[in-house]
């Protein structure tokens, strides 16, 4: 076929996938070539312009390293991310409910013992963790794996300090046969996202701030059970309401304790492995 | 706000572009923030598949470089540029059709004089071009600009032979007096889009070839009219009706000539300027 035009062009383009195609690659990439090109022709979008987005994908590719997730950050900050996970973990019950993984997550965390310190060395409010991990009906899980990661009460997480490469500020725990996992830290602060890159500079140009309300990051996982990629967050935080990455729920608002040193408690209800 | 939730969230994201935000960008950015949420929830996209997507962006990102634009190739093989260019540059009257610019344009190619060789020490069939440059109404345009560039008769453009330093099969040239410019090169070759990267792999997914049909690309600019970008195609290409980059127009197809040496010939009429 030739003499593509705006009007057949789009049906060709999906129609071009073989045979061999696996259906739910030739599902998702129907969709994606569709709404591409609805977003195209919806916008009249110009050659300048198209060249600018080219620029910004290029540009965005260009930040990424082992440390920097940029198209992670775009996805996060457009909304991407949470809806893929709200989606993914509609909320059932009493279980806890999730948020975005987010680009901080590390692998091969210290493995801390119950009752150890996730943040050595970091000055600022310390604040005890006491929490437990619960099925469903509320009965205790023993032996499930945590993992948890913070930023510091400056606003940075462990690959934005010094050279990045210490691993501070996170830890792996185990729950004991009461369901029980405790450590000590410190009051996450608020921070902006990385905003030194192309998705700070569209978020500029959009009107928005990069700002995220202080949290910590958990990720619980038991046998039997669906994991969980959730935050708590602190309660009395600024940016609850305008989080840029959209991820915060009434649920996950806790109080970390007003006296010097902090409090926070919390139940993590998982939800029965389908 | 808080509690985002498949049904609130889009509305909520666009909401949050600021006063100050460009009023175009406010209205490219709505479109593409509710096609991209729109593709998410029409495809139920799970969380593995959204990391395999962010993958696949870094994997694109990391082969680009100064030689190799591997989002222009996204762009070109999901039928976009060609969208764009569909809007751009509707079919009006008898003046010349546009198709897609490629990956392929350098800065700065060598200025050919009439009657020039484009590609010196390529071995190939010879092509003797003869076109001319005219108006809407058929007068000849002095002093117009070409560009001009193409594959090697093994399918390789300059940036992919040896080092990729030397500029060849390529030139800019000027129209003479009767808006005629002339040269010879070496006939075009069909050849795959560069297909070692993430763009070649997800065409193979999708069950596509990577192949375009023969053809040599123009780039005329002249003053008081509008520019067009559009390439030749050799009449007989096997790839004429399944081109990956959907860019073949029938008004496009020449003859480059039977004969031990070629003779290609055309006559680009330029629009107006607005």
């Amino acid at each position: 076929m030739r003499n593509f035009t705006e009007a057949n062009l789009t049906a060709e383009v999906v129609a071009r996938m073989g045979k061999d195609c696996d259906p739910r690659l030739r599902e998702v990439m129907s969709s994606l070539i569709r709404h591409m090109h609805a977003f195209v022709r919806e916008t009249r979008l110009t050659p300048e312009e198209w060249l600018k987005g080219i620029q910004f994908l290029t540009e965005t590719g260009k930040w990424c390293d082992d440390k920097r997730q940029e198209f992670i950050l775009l996805s996060d900050t457009m909304g991407v991310s949470m809806l893929v996970d709200a989606i993914a973990n509609p909320t059932a019950g009493n279980t806890t409910e999730s948020t975005v993984l987010g680009p901080f997550f590390r692998e091969n965390p210290p493995i801390i013992k119950n009752g150890g310190d996730i943040s050595p060395g970091i000055a600022g409010k310390r604040v005890d963790v006491d929490c437990r991990v619960l099925s469903e009906d509320g009965k205790p899980i023993e032996g499930a794996q945590i993992d948890c990661w913070q930023a510091s009460p400056e606003g940075g997480y462990d690959s934005q300090i010094g050279d990045g490469e210490a691993h501070n500020l996170r830890g792996r725990l185990k729950s004991d046969a009461s369901g029980r996992f405790w450590f000590e830290t410190v009051l996450p602060a608020c921070y902006p996202i990385p905003d030194d890159g192309p998705v700070g500079d569209v978020l500029r140009k959009m009107g928005r701030h990069p700002w995220r309300p202080g949290h910590l990051h958990f990720w619980v996982q038991a046998p039997g059970h669906r994991q969980v990629i959730t935050h708590l967050f602190v309660r009395g935080d600024k940016y609850l309401d305008s989080d840029v990455v959209f991820g915060v729920k009434e649920s996950l608002i806790r109080d970390f304790g007003d006296q010097d040193r902090g409090k926070l408690t919390y139940d993590f209800r998982l939800k029965k492995a389908a």
